[in-house]
């Protein structure tokens, strides 16, 4: 199922293309297209270089490996990301680690590395869904994490399912139109709020 | 002058060709490949659909909303970014519209709507450089920022240019290896700290 972005302006494929369903195939992830998503997380640019993304992973393979990243997430999200062959999660560094001073940028650059991930995996025909519903206080208990780092978000991975696999009230979102907000209500000039005329039309 | 990745795992040629340099050339960039990143910009992903995201734009054709977002960089910043033809700053929303609840997740999706710009930026021949070295309590007076909302990062973009107009020191950098940690170091299964077997070759 392809769920194409109704774009205002052109945009590229890769970019088109990407979306966040529920249902997920239970076929499994090559290891060769795994390790090119990290690879293009790997390139991803961040604040002084500090790189401050990590990831745990887990794939159906191991299945007490994936029972125990399933259960660092919420239950609703347990309910449909259980059948995605790979589940990660997103763990940062908040200090830099030259000087131990806090990073500002710690979650953003994070965002980043996941970005190129999901582009990797678009251009692989995988899907991702990314989940802020994950208990980062169990994550930390259940893998060691360490003082200084923190989990971020839960990362669901595989090929394309079925939506009829799903519940009804998750396969009636996953059929549901997608929706944005206008170019012109967050890209400002001169003044917050005040769009900027390049996308109102005034500046050609 | 193109510096592509040197990946250990094959990656496609947008996330691979993207980096980060310092010379612009001064040719502007056109209204309508603004309006495309911005598009891109707009399609990400984020927490609840919450799109946290927005963007204060300067270009060269305004010189005075343009050396006024330039007065926003820290000094080593302006030092280079002063040619590019474009500079933004991003701004998140800290809090969930619908609840007023905070939004853990604001940067990280800031993070990620400008990764997409990224792409797109790099599909369409452009090149883009992010600071981390701004002013947001600046920002915030010079544009009227209102509670709730923080400057993120900064954004310079354009069209590669020459490194031969940078000064020596900066010369050296736009000129200098890409480097990244290896894959082991950020890619854990089971423990924090223990490299995936998919990455250390147990995982075939």
């Amino acid at each position: 199922m392809e769920k194409l972005a109704e774009t205002q302006y052109p945009i590229h494929g890769l970019l088109r293309r990407r979306w966040s369903p529920r249902a997920f195939s239970s076929r499994p992830v090559e290891p060769d297209k795994l390790r090119s998503l990290w690879e293009a997380a790997r390139w991803a640019p961040s604040s002084y270089n500090e790189q401050p993304w990590s990831f745990i992973v887990a794939t159906k393979d191991d299945e007490a490996e994936y029972a125990r990243l399933l259960s660092c997430l919420v239950e609703g999200n347990i309910q449909w990301a259980q059948h995605a062959p790979v589940l990660m999660v997103s763990v940062a560094r908040l200090s830099f680690e030259e000087d131990g001073k806090p990073n500002r940028h710690a979650f953003h650059d994070v965002g980043q590395a996941v970005s190129n991930l999901i582009v990797q995996a678009t251009a692989l025909g995988l899907v991702v869904h990314q989940m802020a519903g994950i208990f980062p206080d169990k994550i930390r208990e259940l893998y060691g994490i360490p003082e200084g780092y923190e989990a971020v978000a839960g990362i669901a991975l595989g090929y394309p399912g079925d939506p009829e696999i799903l519940p009804e009230r998750l396969r009636q979102r996953e059929l549901a139109p997608r929706s944005r907000k206008p170019i012109r209500d967050f890209v400002f000039a001169g003044r917050w709020g005040r769009p900027s005329p390049i996308v109102t039309g005034d500046g050609s």
